[in-house]
């Protein structure tokens, strides 16, 4: 006979699962106030990004409560890594559906206790509300970054060089390994992307090196395309961008390999948390030392120009064309 | 025959109905960052809140969207108001059904937009998603205090007196007049009570003369008796409220004249959004000057002592206990 779920009230749970994951944090006051407090480090500036997720929308009904609660937090850290912010806290906005008991938020707590240690990040605040639709998690972080150092996406100029770290287009063909739709992947590949999918990398120590150094950077969440148009619109420019130049995992080669057709996807489909930054091309030596020092990947992938829009040139050097500019909400 | 719902793209709405909201927020970045970037002013800290609404929970799906977003907006409000703080800047993260139209959105946005210019704040950053579910409103509100002078619910001592702004338990009976379970109340006193839970008004200029002030504060979101509560578990103090004290408006009064029994939800239903702070009993002159200065109603209904718990003293001098201690969210 099947279990009913097992839920205990608001401050029960507040108290067992969430005021633990606020412990030492001073703005938290212990999670006892409604508020929360933050003295600010002297010298900087706080960074605040706020980004909600939707079961069935954003993740899958059956994703483990450990990741749900590791990427909700990953999606924000990583647009503070861009901006060269050092993240510090975040504040939690749960709406449960009723059938969340117990369980499900213990294992979802530990998902975001594993982040805290590996981000250097602290709960300090939040809401819990229940809904009759899917689960939705609204998470808000802070970082503090040195004042006046923050890179912006309107600081390209013609000429500039630009940069992605890690590998693009996991994170959207593991989307499509979870809802089944790309089968023939091997199953170490398989895995990968869609390990890449549940469980993004934001790129937090290399966000820090950017400061002063990168003269435009953000997160790739709604496609390298669709993101690089960002920098091109604020900082009134164009982009060029060489296909062949764009990193890909071992796993997203092979997928493209049987299936061409699928780099559209690659290109537009989000969900990587990649850093994509421009600097001048004297820096490029820099670039290198950089990711030698971070072992990260950092592959220069086109150049900015006094255009508009963003261009792509594929190996052959003939300009294409692509459809969808990437992933927009609705 | 009816109209299919419009909605524009993402990047226009944001563009189109929320930009507006940011002109002139310099943390804002003319929200085309992904990120606020916030200058905290010297000699202050930020006090942070977050609170979640969702249609059908705290909402009903037929309300106004003016009046959705301008609640959404104040219970935050609210909050910094109890705290001292005074509000600055605030993120939204929109969670819209499908059939949420521009239209719809436009009103929302004027919502905001009031409310904006009444409590001198404006919106630096947010996020958009779709969701099969309710429509889900997540927003921080982040607002300066001097340092070091925000009142704690922790601060409460034995004797002192305890206040609360405004009117108790307007809110909890006009959420039964919106739910047609009030009928009997007349037209006027039922738009009162109407009108009351569906745009509470945060106490901001009295939070800002509670700083250095009050011993503890906090604001009645989950019902009178809930709130002391937890005021009394932080001081490690117990609380007794003479009955008779607590300030009705002519509407509940003459609600609770015809039904006595919808006292219990008067104490516990919430969604009163007033300030409720003690402060200690020499200062009674104090406060008295204070209600005078700010027209606003400030009404001492009990005081703090060295026992445990709510206790409740009617009229005559009995004490009373009551079945539910406030609404818990489950």
């Amino acid at each position: 006979m099947p279990k009913k779920p097992r839920r205990s009230g608001e401050f029960q749970i507040i108290a067992r699962y969430f005021a633990p994951l606020a412990r030492g944090a001073a703005p938290a006051l212990g999670l006892t106030d409604d508020v929360a407090l933050i003295a600010p480090t002297p010298g900087t500036e706080l960074v605040v990004k706020t980004d909600a997720v939707v079961e069935s929308v954003h993740f899958l009904a059956g994703d483990p409560p450990e990741l749900v609660a590791r990427k909700a937090l990953r999606v924000n850290v990583s647009d503070l890594a861009a901006n060269g912010a050092r993240p510090r806290w975040y504040l939690l906005d749960a709406i449960l559906p009723r059938r969340i008991d117990d369980r499900w938020i213990a294992a979802f707590a530990r998902g975001l206790a594993k982040d805290q240690a590996e981000f250097g990040i602290a709960l300090i605040g939040g809401d819990m509300s229940s809904t009759p639709g899917p689960l939705t998690l609204a998470i808000t972080v802070l970082g503090e970054v040195p004042r006046g150092k923050m890179p912006r996406r309107s600081g390209a100029r013609p000429g500039d060089e630009i940069y992605v770290s890690g590998t693009i287009g996991d994170g959207a063909l593991g989307l499509l390994v979870a809802t089944g739709k790309l089968k023939f992947a091997d199953r170490r590949h398989a895995g990968f992307l869609l390990d890449r999918y549940r469980l993004p990398q934001p790129r937090v120590a290399l966000g820090g090196y950017l400061l002063g150094f990168a003269s435009a950077a953000l997160d790739v969440s709604d496609g390298l395309i669709a993101d690089l148009g960002h920098i091109c619109e604020s900082s009134r420019l164009g982009a060029t961008i060489e296909l062949a130049r764009v990193p890909l995992s071992p796993a997203a080669a092979a997928v493209l390999a049987r299936k061409p057709a699928l780099l559209e996807r690659v290109l537009t489909g989000g969900d990587d948390y990649e850093i994509l930054f421009t600097v001048s091309a004297e820096a490029r030596s820099r670039v290198a030392a950089l990711a030698r020092r971070l072992e990260l990947r950092l592959t220069r992938i086109g150049h900015m120009h006094g255009g508009r829009g963003v261009g792509l040139i594929d190996a052959a050097g003939r300009r294409r064309t692509m459809a969808r500019g990437g992933w927009t909400h609705f």
